[in-house]
C-alpha cells in the first residue's frame, strides 16, 4: 500500500527535497498539462512549492512561460494558468525545504537567459560542495538571487558553455564540478537533458508516450500520464534528447558499481510503492523488509498491522512470512493539508489523534505487531502505541523496517542532527520503554542490501559510511560593509 | 484503511450531503477550535463548503461569531479566524451539494435572530416535504434567502416557539411537521439541542469531554477531539443539553423499531470505518459483507484486493472467509483535491489513472478478486479492471459489497436518476461484460440486514421499498410578475 | 474637482450608508455590466461592500444570479464573474456601515424567494422604527439572518403581498409601515420598483438608455453609463417599471412640500458635485455656500483654497464672491484605499500627512482662507492648518461651508453621538483656538435653504429639529435561554 | 493641483517606469514601515508592482527580508507582512512596465548575494546599452533571471567589486559602464548608496529624519514620512551613507551643466506637483507653462479649465496670466484601479465617460479653454472635447502645456513609436479637427527651458535631439539549440 501519505503531516517524519518531471514532445504538442499530472504523481516528494516552465522549440530562443509558487500542485495551478502555458518542451518541479529558505524566491524550476538562449532547470538532491562553488563563482563576479543548488549549477553550465561545443557538453562539465546528490533536468531552446550523479543517490527515469520523451523522478509519474517506461538514467549518465537524434547517452562519468550509493530510504519510505527504482520494485523491497523482520525478530501475536501508509507493505511482508494475519488497525484522515492548523500543545487534541484513529473492532483483545518504517525523534510512536492500547490491544510489539538512525544525511533528506535522533541517545531497550511497547526490534543493518537484491546503496544514516566524503565546513572571506 | 477517501474524487461515486458537529462547554471554554477538529474528522461527509458558528452563553443573547465559505475545513479556516471566534457553545457543518445550489449563500451553519434571541443550526439529511412546507410558510409571509432545508426548519421552530414553553418544545413541534431524513443540531442562547428523524436515516451521537457535551454525525469525530462516546441519539429522539439539567431526552416521537430505516449505505460506504453507528461498527459491517460475498459468490483465485479505500475492509472479510490471501493492488494519490483540474476527455490522462495506479509486483500473473463497494454508473469500474489486466492479472473477478442500485434516494444521498444507473438498464451478466471482468457478483439483498446485526435499515435504493412514502411532486401557485 | 474622495479615508469624516442602482432592459439585454459601471460611479456612497443581483424576466421565476462581498466594486467583481451574470433586470448596491455590523452577511442586494417568486432589493437610508418592526414580525414567526433594514422591508412586502393585488401594491403597503429614510429599489420577476420616503431624505432618480430604464441614487451614475436623465423619484412616490406599461407612478403617499426633508449634507458633502438632486446642482449649491461665507464672514487674504476634494467648490464660490484668487494648496494622494495600513499613533507619519501635502510654492508668504465642508471631531483640522503654516502661510483663516454639527443623525449618516462632536462641547472661538486658525467661521444656519433654492431640507444635525420624530428606545421582551 | 491621478487609468496616457525609496536609520530602528509610506507617496510613478527589502546592519551579512509582488502598495503589503520585516536599512520600489515583461519575476527590489555579502537594489530609468552589457556579461558566463536593468547593474557591481576597495567604488565603476537614465539605490550590508546618471534624467533626492537618512525619487515622499529635504543627488553624483562617515559624495562623474538632460516630462506630467526637482517646483513650472500658453496663444473665452489632474496647474497659470476665470469643469472618479474592468469597445460605456464627467452647471453656455498636459495618440482628447460640448460649452479651445510629441523616448518613459504619435502624422490644424476643438495650440518649444528657470533638460521627444546618442540595435550571436 501507498506509503507516501504520512509526508503531508507537516510536523512529523522525514522529507525529501524534490521531485522533477520534464517532457519534450517531438510532435510539437503542448506539454504543460502532462507535466501538471506528472508533478501531481510526484507531489509526495515535495509539498512546499512547485512550478512548471515551458518553451516553444520553434519560437524565439529566449521565449518561455513560467509559473511557480508556494503550495501544492493543485493550489498553484488552475485551468486558466495551465491553458495559457504553451510549449512543446518543459520542466516541472515539486519542492520541500527546511524552514528558513522556504520562500517564493527559491521555488523551482529556475529559468534563466544566458548567451546561448534559454535554460530551464529543475533539480532533486543536495550538493555538498555548493558553498565552495558559490564562493568560487562569486570570486569571479557571480551574483545569487536564490539559495538553491540549481542556481549554482546554472552558473557552471553557463560558464562551461563558453568553452563547450554543445549545451550537453557544458552540462557534463558542470557535473564534473559538483559533488553530492543530484538528479537534474535541463531544457535548452532545442534539447532536453537529464543528469544523475555518479552515485545515483536520487532516482531518475526515462519514459516515452507516442513521440514525446519524458524524464521523471519516479516511474509512477510515467504511469500517471500513460507513458511507457524506457529505462532509468544510470548513475553518472547524462542523457540528451532532441528530435535530431532521439536519445543520446554520455556514460563517461559512470563509475564502478561498487561506488554506487542509491539512497536506501527511497525504497524504505520516500518513493511511491508503485514505482520501480533501478529495476527494483519499491513495494517488493518493503515486503522483503517485513519478511526479514519476521525472520529475525519474530514474536507471537494475533495480528500484524502497519502504521499507514508507509508501514503497510512491510506489515504485509511480515504477515506473509510469519503466517500471522494482516489487518488494518488505523484509519487515517487524508484531508490534513499544508494549511492545517496544528493543535496547540496545551489543547486536548493531539496531532496524532487528528491524523490517525484506531479501529477498536480490529484491535480489541488482540496482541498486535505494529510495523513502522522508521523512528526519528520518537515523538509520535509513543502516541500510536498508546492509541492501540486504548483501543484494547493486550500487547503491542513494534517492528521497524529500517535500522536505527544514527547519522545525519548530506544528500537530500532532512534527517536532523544527531542530538535529535532518539537512537543516538538511547539504546533499543530504552526506546522500547520510551514508546511504551512490549517489544521493539529494528531491521538488521545487514539485511538492507538484500531488500534491494544487492544493489549498492547509501546507508550513511545508519552507519556513518557515506559513498563519498561528507562536506567539511566552508571558510568564507570577509563580507562587505 | 478507511473508505472515505474516494469521495474527494469529485467526478465519481456517490456523495452524502453533510456532517454536523456541535459542542457546549459548561466550563465556559471556547469551543471553536474543537469544532474545527471535529469538522475535520467529518470532512468526508462534505467537501464543498463548511462553517462554524459560536456564541457566548453569558453574553448578549443575539451575539455570535460566524464564519463559513466554499472549500475544505483547512481552506476556509485559518489560525486568525479561529482565534477570533469566542464562545462556549457552537455548531459546525461540512457540506456537499449537487451542482446548481452549490453557492456561498447555501453554506451552513445557518444563524438567525428571532424573537427569543439567537438560533444557530446545522443539518444533515433531506426533507421530502420541504417544498410543501416552504409553500405553506410562504403563504403566511415567509421569505427564503437560501434553498437549504435548515431555513425551512428554522422558520418552523421560530413559529412554534410562539406557542411553546421552551425552545426544545418548539424544535419538537417543528419535527412533527418535517418529513424525511434529518440529523439536526440547534443552538439557542443557552441550550444545545439535537434531533434525529424517527427512521434514523442519518447517524447522530453524543459525546462528552470533561464538562463539555458534544453532538456529532459520527463517533470518529469524538475520538478526534478526545471526547468519550456516550450514546447515539435515538431515531426520533430530541436531546436538550444545558448546564441547568445536563442532558434531557424527549423520546415521545420515537417509533417502533420496525419502522426504523437507517441508511445502509452509511455502513457500506459513507461513514468512516472507525465510526460506530447505533452500536454497530462500520468496519465490522464491511468485513461481514465481504465474508458473505465469499460464502455466496466464491471463486478460485490467488489474491483478494480492495478498490481503495472503500473496498478494502470487505476485501479483508472476503479473504478471512475464503482463505485467499489479501493484498494491496493499488496505490491511490491522496492529493487529488477540490481544485484539481480534471483531465480533458481528449487528453491522454484519464481521471482514474491520475487517481489510482496498480502495483505490478503484486498483480502480475495472478488471478485477482477485486472488491468494490458499489457500481453506480459503471464508468470507472471498466478502467480499474483494465488497469489490473495491464498490470498482468490473468483473471479479474469483481465482487460488489452491496446489491445493485435500482432506485433513487430521497433521503440525503445523490444516487442519480434510474436512467443513469447501470444496473437499471443492464443485467449482471451484461454489466460483467461492460466492465470487462471474468465474473461479477453483488452482495445478495437478503444479506444486508445481517451485515448490521439485524438493525432495521432503509434499502430503498436496492428494492424501491422506502421506510416512508417517497415525495410526490409539489404543485405551486402562480408566481409574481 | 469633486468632493467625494475624502471618504476613502477610512478614519476620518462622515459616511453615508449606501448607493443603489437598478436597471431593466425591455430589449432583453444583459444589465450586469451597466450596473457595474453604475455602482462604480456611486462608489463614494459606500466602500465597504457591494453587490449585484440580476434575473432573466423570461426565465423561471425564481432564477437569478447574485454576487456580493466585502470590498470596492473593482475588487469584488472581475470579468469572469460579470460575464457569468445573465439577466435583463437587476439591482446593485454599494455599502458603508459602522463597525460591528460590517460583515459579508450584511452585504446587499438582498435576494429572496417568497410565494410569488423572486425579490431582489437594495436600500439606501435608515429606518427609525426597524427594531419595532423586527419585534413585531418576530412575534409572528419571522426569522432574521442579517441586521439590515432591507430584510425587514422584504418581510413586510412578502406579507403585504398576500393581501395585495400586485407586488407594487405590496411595496406601497410596506412603505406605509416603515418610518425614516429610504430610497429603495426592488426587482420582482417582471417588474422594477423604486420607492422614496415621503420626506425624500435620500436622493433617487430615473434614467433611460434606449429601451432600458435605470434607477440610481445620483444622476452622475446615469451619465457614466450614457443614460438620459428623466426625472427624480419624488419624495413619497413609488414608481413601477414594466414593459407592459412603461413607467407607472403612485404618488398617494406624497406629502405636502412643507414636510419634505432632503438631507442637506447630500449637497454639502455626500453627493458627487456632478449630480443634480431634485433639480438642484450639487456643485452649484456648494458654490453658493462659498459665496455666502464670503458675504457673511469676509476676511482680508491673498488666496482662497479648498481642503480637497470636498472644500474645493465652496472655495471657488468664496473666491468668485470675494475677488480673492482661488488656488490649489494641497496635493491629495488618491491611492489611499480600503486596505491601507493606518500609521500607528506612535509612528512619525500622521494619517493626514500621508493623505495630503501642501504646495509650498503656492502657500509661502500668503494669507490663506481655507475652506472645508465641515468639522466633526476636529481631529484633522488642526493638522491641516499646521500643514499650511509649515508651508509658509502667514495667516490661516478657516471657513466651513456648513453650520456646526450639534445633533446626531438618525436618517442614514454616521454623525457620531453628541459627546464626540467638537461643536457640542466648544464655542466657535474655542474651536478656532483648538485648530490653531487665525479666524474661524461657519456657514450661517439661515443660509442653508438658500444654497438649494429654498427646497425643504432636513437640518436636524444642526438644530435638532428633524422632519419626523426621532426614534425612542425600543423595549424588547425576554430573550430565549 | 495633483496631476498624478490620470496615470491610474491603465489604458491611457504615458507612464514612467519607477519610483525608488531607501532609508538607513543609524539609530537601528526598523525602516520597513517608513518605506511603505514613502512608496505610497511614489505610487504615481508605478502601479504595476512594488516591493521592499530590508536588512539588519548588525545581523549576519547575508540576512534580509524581501517582499514584492504585482499590485499597488496597499494591495501587496498588509500589517502582518510589514511587521514581520525587521531591519534598519532598506530599499523600496514601485514599478510600471510595458506589457510583456510585466511579471512577478521582474518586480523590484532585486536582492542578491555576492562574495561580499548582500546587495539590495532598486532602479528608476532605462539603460540604452543594457543589451550590449548583457551580451558582454553573458559571454563571460553571466546568467539572467529577469529582464530588468537592475540585474545587469548588479552584475557590473559584483564584478567591479572584485577590483575595488569598497562597494561604493564598485558602484561607481559600474556607473562608468552603463549608459542612459538611472536613479539607483543600493544597499550593502553596512552602506546605503545612491547614484544618478550624469545627465540627471530622473530625479533623486536626499532627506533626513532624526538620525535616519532617506533617498527618494521625489521630495513629496520626504514630506509624507516627515523627513527634512537635504538636497538633490546631483547628476553624475554617487552618494554613500554610513554611520561611519555620514554622507560621502563622489562627484567625479559629474559633467558640465551643458550636458545635463533632466526629463522635462517629469515637470510637465510625471512628478507630483508638490515635489521639487533640482530646486525647481514642479507646480511652479506648470503654472509657468500655463502662463506662456496664455501669452503665446491667447483666445477670448469665459473660463479656463484643466483636464484633471495633470492639466489643472497649467490651467491656473493660464488664468492668472489671461485674467480669464479658472473653473472646474470635470469630476474624476478616483476609484478606477488596477483591476478595473475596461468597458468593451461595443458597449455603451466609454472609458472616458467612466473616468470623467463634466459639470454641466459650470460649462453650460460658456466658451471654454481646456488645458491638458499632452496629446499622445489623440484617442481621448476628442471624447473630452465632446463631453464639454454635450454639457453645453459653446466653444472649446484646447491648449497643451507641452510641445507636440514627435520622437520616441529611450530614457525611461513609454512614449510609443512614431507611427502611433498623432503629431507625427498630422499637422496642428489637422489634430484640431480630429479632436473637434475650435482652436488648438501647443506650448512653444522655446518656452520649455523657461518653465524650469533655464535648467538643462532633455527635450528629445519634441525635437529628436537627445543629450546622448540614442541606442543602435544590438546584434546578437547564435542562440543555443
Amino acid at each position: 500500500m501507498g506509503d507516501f501519505n504520512l509526508k503531508d503531516m507537516p510536523w512529523d517524519g522525514l522529507h525529501e527535497e524534490c521531485g522533477v518531471f520534464a517532457m519534450y514532445d517531438f510532435d510539437g504538442g503542448d506539454v504543460a498539462s502532462s507535466i501538471y499530472y506528472g508533478l501531481f504523481a510526484l507531489q509526495h516528494r515535495g509539498q512546499e512549492s512547485c512550478g512548471i516552465a515551458v518553451s516553444d522549440t520553434n519560437g524565439p530562443k529566449r521565449n518561455y512561460a513560467l509559473h511557480k509558487d508556494m503550495g501544492l500542485v493543485n493550489e498553484v495551478f488552475n485551468q486558466e494558468i495551465l491553458e495559457g502555458m504553451h510549449g512543446d518542451i518543459g520542466v516541472g518541479h515539486t519542492r520541500y525545504s527546511t524552514a528558513g529558505s522556504s520562500c517564493r524566491e527559491n521555488a523551482q524550476p529556475l529559468v534563466l537567459s544566458y548567451w546561448k538562449g534559454l535554460l530551464g532547470m529543475a533539480h532533486n538532491g543536495n550538493l555538498i560542495n555548493a558553498e565552495e562553488l558559490r564562493d568560487e563563482l562569486s570570486m569571479t563576479g557571480a551574483i545569487f538571487q536564490t539559495t538553491i543548488d540549481s542556481e549554482t549549477i546554472a552558473y557552471l553550465i553557463a560558464r562551461e558553455r563558453l568553452k563547450s561545443a554543445s549545451v550537453e557538453e557544458a552540462v557534463a562539465k558542470a557535473c564534473d564540478r559538483i559533488k553530492g546528490a543530484y538528479s537534474l533536468v535541463v531544457m535548452s531552446p532545442r534539447k532536453l537533458i537529464a543528469a544523475r550523479d555518479p552515485q545515483g543517490f536520487r532516482p531518475l527515469c526515462i519514459g516515452k508516450r507516442d513521440n514525446a520523451y519524458v524524464i521523471a523522478s519516479e516511474t509512477c509519474a510515467l504511469d500517471t500520464i500513460g507513458a511507457e517506461y524506457i529505462r532509468d538514467v544510470e548513475p553518472g549518465e547524462i542523457v540528451t534528447i532532441s528530435p535530431d537524434f532521439g536519445i543520446k547517452s554520455d556514460k563517461s562519468r559512470c563509475v564502478d558499481k561498487s561506488r554506487h550509493g542509491r539512497c536506501i530510504f527511497e525504497y524504505i519510505y520516500f518513493a511511491r510503492p508503485d514505482s520501480d527504482i533501478d529495476g527494483i520494485s519499491v513495494y517488493e523491497s518493503r515486503i522483503k523488509a517485513g519478511r526479514f523482520l519476521a525472520q529475525d525478530s519474530p514474536v507471537e501475536a494475533d495480528l500484524v498491522v502497519g502504521v499507514p501508509e508507509s508501514g503497510n507493505a512491510a506489515a504485509q511482508g511480515f504477515s506473509l512470512e510469519s503466517g500471522i494475519p494482516y489487518g488494518t488497525a488505523f484509519v487515517k484522515n487524508s484531508y490534513v493539508g499544508r494549511t492545517f492548523i496544528k493543535p496547540k500543545q496545551a489543547s486536548r487534541q493531539s496531532s496524532v489523534q487528528v491524523k490517525l484513529n484506531a479501529l477498536r473492532e480490529v484491535v480489541r483483545g488482540k496482541r498486535i505487531i505494529m510495523i513502522d518504517d522508521s523512528i526519528v525523534r520518537g515523538t509520535t510512536s509513543d502516541r500510536i502505541v498508546k492509541m492501540l492500547r486504548d483501543a484494547g490491544a493486550t500487547e503491542v510489539h513494534v517492528r521497524i523496517s529500517s535500522p536505527p538512525f544514527l547519522w545525519p544525511c548530506y544528500f537530500g533528506t532532512d534527517v536532523p542532527c544527531r542530538e535529535q535522533l532518539i537512537a543516538y541517545k538511547h539504546s533499543v531497550d530504552e526506546i522500547c520503554k520510551i514508546i511504551g511497547a512490549d517489544s521493539l526490534a529494528y531491521l538488521n543493518f545487514e539485511r538492507l542490501p538484500q531488500t534491494v537484491d544487492g544493489l549498492e546503496i547509501c546507508h550513511g544514516c545508519f552507519d556513518g559510511n557515506y559513498p563519498m566524503d561528507p562536506p567539511t565546513k566552508d571558510i568564507r572571506g570577509d563580507y562587505d560593509e
